[in-house]
């Protein structure tokens, strides 16, 4: 491996930790955070840990006009043990490189961010929460600071480690969720910037889920941008169905996020020797699927809520229940091993988790 | 008028100013800028003028994650006899609410934003260059600041007006450009966030004018993103043909942005009795012109642009030559009016200027 000099600069007045019994998510911050910063003809330099501190920045600065950002998320875990455990982290820098190249970012090196991000764990690691279905998210993400006002590919960039104690994405915890069916918005199309995790794609959904949690629905259920009837994802998550026992998860066409969670189901359901198909489903199937009794399960995934059971969808004037808006037999399976993995309480015969 | 009380710190030491025979775009700026900041349940407040200085944020703040963001863009003109001109400002205020509510941000008091930019316009009138060809260029944009890492629209917000004295915007000056018509790439779909001037729109244009410049085009031609054959935009502006004497743009349909520059023209066209069509228009249509000889001309319009004549589209192997490359004598004519109207040279008969 290459050196990677980082330079780190402790915080001198530690911040007090939150309850972990009492943990929302993504609201407090630990003491240091990770900064490297980009500039046309350098390249990558000024790696560096430092205190947890704002970011100030010429307010011309390309990321507040032209939304040139990337971003991803993870979680790191404490064993019974006492050991860090990380999952997958090398997919996620593969990733944010996949999302620089469609956003006209510079790619990083995915194994000097890992070796920042380990450091950073480590240096931090008496924030990683140990309460059940607590950890630490990690939130990596790059922004154009070049201050310009022409509409361009930035020439300075910054990439930011910060990370944050949290508890369930959701308030309420692992319970079926109502989803609106969207036909009005639309998330991301063929040609767009859909598969990349950036911040324009997130914005745009704000509208749609406004609407829809007035109508009382947590998320909203995507459909495709041309036919308008081709299930793409659900909120931020990717979505999965059972229907006649074959676990059927729309297939990647450049304008679905292809989760790191999503792949890991994937894989757990082959070798579970579950029926799985990747292919186009389009929402008149899911609702003849519930109409002839064959829908069983339905659920979200993602890193931030894991896995999110589906209890119900609204399609226009069609209700749509489904196991009897409880949480399906597969989808808690899924949950419990896909969390237990993470957390270390169950064997990774997956290869998947990283030891710090 | 309601009272709109604006603090004003003035800075202690002026900035120098740029030669304005040089003058780039976009990364110069004058010597204040204005302020105002949105809290959840308070609405807009602490309205302030205020040295040019940098913006503070936690690195958790949401822009720099999900790209919850709108900006406007303007200009400043200062007449033969000292009058400061601006052009129709309160078109841009108009469109940056309806940006907002596009983007779930809160509206702002469309009066009371007018009023800040005279206050600021003047403070720096002395920055408004006065070359030929050169403005005062002014960008209102509001940003998400709210610290946390939920998909979720914020609950903060800062409104920002910066101002840059500014040349062409391209360096060669009023000159055809070339054109690659864009058949991978799509800017905006139909329920996305087209009409919207939000950053994700400019982010997602980036790959396929990198693209596009390394071939030798200066601009990309947007087509639809469901049938991939219909006009949408060029690069960040609106596009407008004259075939067989006739002048068409394409009509507003939620994914293309409804710019100011391109009703001016349309008002423009009308008055002239020039016969005028905003519709559909497909590659098609541009193609089979140019075959039979009727392409007259085509041009792009835009506040920073203003008029760009177009000199030649590449739509796959087709290559399509507007006018022998040559700038048309109605673009021409168009471009001479505008600015005209725009800097006081020429009588303002649609009552379009406002005087500071």
């Amino acid at each position: 491996m290459t050196a990677f000099p980082i330079q780190v600069e402790r915080t001198r007045t530690l911040k007090d930790k939150p309850d972990i019994h009492t943990l929302g998510f993504g609201q407090v911050f630990t003491d240091h955070m990770f900064v490297m910063d980009y500039t046309e003809g350098e390249g990558w330099h000024s790696a560096r840990i430092m205190p947890y501190q704002p970011i100030t920045l010429d307010p011309s600065a390309m990321v507040f006009h032209y939304g040139q950002t990337v971003f991803e998320g993870m979680k790191a875990y404490v064993t019974a043990t006492n050991e860090v455990l990380l999952f997958r982290p090398e997919r996620n820098f593969q990733r944010l490189n996949h999302s620089n190249d469609r956003m006209c970012i510079p790619t990083i090196n995915e194994a000097h961010a890992l070796v920042a991000l380990k450091e950073l764990v480590q240096l931090d690691r008496e924030w990683i929460p140990t309460a059940p279905g607590t950890s630490l998210y990690i939130r990596p993400f790059i922004i154009a600071t070049e201050p310009y006002l022409g509409v361009a590919a930035s020439k300075n960039y910054q990439f930011i480690i910060i990370m944050s104690p949290v508890g369930s994405y959701y308030k309420e915890g692992l319970n079926p969720v109502k989803i609106l069916v969207e036909k009005q918005y639309v998330r991301a199309a063929k040609g767009g910037t859909g598969e990349a995790k950036t911040g324009g794609n997130y914005a745009s959904s704000l509208k749609a889920a406004e609407l829809a949690s007035k109508e009382g629905y947590a998320q909203t259920l995507w459909l495709d941008s041309i036919e308008n009837k081709y299930i793409e994802e659900v909120g931020s998550m990717n979505i999965f169905f059972k229907i006649n026992g074959t676990v059927i998860t729309p297939a990647l066409n450049g304008s679905i996020l292809p989760g790191i969670t999503r792949d890991s189901i994937l894989h757990m359901l082959h070798s579970q020797n579950i029926p799985v198909e990747e292919r186009r489903i389009s929402v008149d199937e899911v609702v003849e699927a519930y109409e002839n009794g064959t829908l069983e399960e339905a659920f979200g995934t993602g890193t931030a809520a894991v896995i999110s059971p589906i209890g119900e969808f609204k399609y226009g004037e069609q209700q749509i229940l489904v196991n009897n808006n409880e949480i399906g037999l597969l989808t808690q399976s899924l949950y419990d091993k896909l969390t237990g993995i993470q957390n270390g309480t169950i064997e990774d015969t997956f290869d998947w988790t990283v030891i710090i």
